[in-house]
């Protein structure tokens, strides 16, 4: 199992990756056989291909993210953070908590995101 | 599938319930045969007998939720906040972020609750 602060640590890679505009180091944090639902509802994506596209095209739209409190550990392999979404081209602020499972060398293996229409405001 | 708004008013409503000391008012809101993980990582309880106990013995405990932000929806039946309980009488705060999912007539089947030992603090 992962410790909580390598799973911490991981989510605030996640963060700085899409500040930095650096997809790749944001797609190095997934294990080969992950799975995103972005947002919970929406197909499920598999693997790094289709994993690596979503986060490329993610990182090149200019989303921004800050972090709404600190990131939440768990008693087990499991890790979630609040955050904002700023999207500055499309003038779009999106308020979401992603949940993320770890497995043991402390890849992401699963990645949940919350939010919907009604999370999303212009400004 | 519950509405977003449906599934916000539940949490909200959850929130209220400690805040007003109704812990009746917090199980009402789940399903005969919910699933509650509290933290991600401990056993699960099962149903409504385990689900009730655990309630009034955490609302008898004190603890108020402050929640750090809006709740959040998804495009299915989750939804997701992040706050912070405040257990007075221990000198006790915990950052945690509760995640949920709904069934069609709007009631919580599963709760899982994101913190760990590293989300307690003192005071």
């Amino acid at each position: 199992m992962p410790t909580q602060e390598e799973m911490k640590a991981a989510l605030r890679a996640y963060v700085d990756g899409f500040a930095n505009g650096d997809a790749e180091s944001v797609i190095a944090l997934f294990a080969e056989d992950a799975v995103v639902e972005d947002p919970v509802g929406s197909p499920e994506l598999h693997g790094l291909e289709a994993i690596g596209k979503f986060y490329r095209d993610a990182v090149d739209s200019g989303a921004r993210l800050t972090l709404d409190g600190p990131v939440r550990g768990s008693q087990g392999s499991g890790a979630a953070m609040a955050f904002t979404i700023e999207l500055a081209a499309l003038n779009l602020t999106i308020k979401a908590i992603d949940v993320f499972t770890f497995n043991d060398a402390g890849k992401i293996t699963t990645m949940r995101a919350y939010w919907g229409p009604d999370d999303m405001s212009q400004g």
